[in-house]
């Protein structure tokens, strides 16, 4: 591996930007990595655990100089990062973020942003129910789709270096549309992870009523939405504030259909629904063979398998 | 280990009794294992790989002279079953069902048994997405929760004794009231099920519209979505036709609540929304603690690790 950016910045220090760093590390892909975090318990931490070359006390001061600038905060706080590191970024330099909606980002970001310096929002579809400094891990891109969204103006050979990057990460890069990556994953994440948070709500309702049966008897069913919803809150929320119409329009299809099996259910009309759930299986194949899976039979059980492997 | 059953009949030889049949033979718990399935197709293949002493073409031959009869066929399968085999039982035999529904079973099954049979309907905890008789493995039931929901005139010797079987297969034993069983069921397995199978519903009509990419884009969350989505149709149909009270009260709430986070997007209510997803990580930790899963950060990425691994 050869160094692809001379000094790399991350602004916000979580999961994202600490896998980041600890796999530009491990493949000699920058010659110095330097972060800031908002937080000076996150930025502590970073350090007790050197995390990056050097931690900031602001993002001003962590940008200068900086080749690459990666924003990796909540979506939410895009607008005001770009605002403040604005004045200090170095001529040439190239901005990414990893925010998991784009349209908002770029309707937030780009405006702030000087002539010269080069905005390629970024989207890496990665991630684990972990948040904070402590929690990234060099793997967490590997074979992973990586999304880049590139302005009608963005510089290609700017393109072309941030794409080398992500593919020295370990991670497959494509580019997309920003309106149409914000669609695509309003039905691949967005509206599932609301409705994950929603399953568990109802359960904690539940489980006051049953007394930790629910959380003692939980099914790989639901275990797998407990992990989805145990996700950054602050994370989340802005995901779904800001990609707003897409996840409203795909909740609007999702609840007519569960109305529709409901309705299968209490009819007692079993054709529709073994037709429903037969459909459902094709779709399953689908990703098999799109490479974004594994057919290993471990539903539920990986971390158990983990566990006893250790 | 030591010989728990002589003779254990296997009705229906899918992925639980497949399992079942791998683990009683590793721990020599069973002196015959001898098993019937409705297709000859799954017949034919059990034969071909020795899952059982003996298959045999008929439920009726099959249960001769067994110790044990594990009925193992879809919830709505199960009263036809009984009442073909029910004159062809041992005086002194035990019946159990590893259905995941127990109420519908119990009032569909105990009326066929003769007197001095013991009905001990049970429900395993433990699953993965295929289905068929090559999808068994010894390891399914390992740590997993299988509960028992005996009659009040259940002969306690007969309990114990299935207990034992259970242990030895390496699950671990609960009792519990049917109707019970049913709405913790439904809160933490069934409606998670319809709900992943809704949302892969709704991706599928999406996918035709964007060209594949949902399936190439899928993030982690809706992976696991497909990957609950792809269990066994017949099954899956007969759990809601047969849990129906439950399940719909359950999908009410459900709605409810998610209506009301829908609402908060809409509005713009991030407060709303943080408080409600701080609140869940709760439940997480909750499963956690009850050893249900464990914190390893490999949301989604099991399969990955473990073809990497391999």
């Amino acid at each position: 591996m050869s160094v692809i950016y001379d000094r790399v910045a991350l602004i916000g220090l979580g999961l994202i930007a600490g896998s980041m760093a600890h796999a530009m590390r491990d493949g000699g892909l920058a010659r110095e990595i330097v972060g800031y975090a908002r937080s000076a318990e996150t930025r502590d931490i970073a350090r007790e655990i050197g995390l990056c070359d050097e931690v900031f006390d602001s993002a001003a001061e962590a940008v200068k100089g900086a080749d690459l600038v990666v924003l990796a905060v909540p979506v939410g706080a895009m607008g005001d990062v770009a605002a403040e590191i604005a004045p200090h970024l170095k001529p040439g330099a190239t901005v990414t973020d990893v925010g998991s909606v784009k349209q908002s980002v770029i309707d937030a970001v780009a405006p702030h942003l000087p002539e010269g310096v080069h905005f390629i929002p970024g989207h890496p579809l990665a991630g684990t129910e972990h948040s904070g400094p402590r929690s990234g891990f060099a793997g967490l891109f590997r074979n992973r789709w990586w999304l880049l969204t590139p302005l009608p103006d963005s510089d290609e050979a700017a393109v072309q270096r941030l794409t080398g990057l992500i593919v020295a990460i370990g991670a497959k890069s494509d580019r997309m549309d920003p309106a149409h990556h914000d669609l695509v994953l309003a039905v691949t994440s967005h509206a599932p992870h609301l409705i994950a948070y929603t399953m568990v709500g109802v359960a904690d309702h539940l489980r006051r009523v049953t007394d930790e049966e629910v959380i003692q008897y939980s099914a790989a069913g639901f275990r797998d939405f407990t992990r989805i919803a145990a996700s950054d809150p602050t994370m989340w929320r802005d995901v779904f504030l800001h990609n707003k119409e897409a996840t409203l329009d795909i909740l609007g299809r999702f609840t007519e259909e569960l109305f529709m099996l409901q309705r299968a259910i209490r009819m007692g009309d079993g054709q529709q629904l073994f037709d429903y759930f037969t459909r459902t299986r094709a779709i399953r194949r689908g990703i098999i063979e799109a490479g974004q899976d594994t057919n290993a039979p471990d539903f539920g059980r990986s971390g158990e398998t983990k566990a006893a492997k250790e």
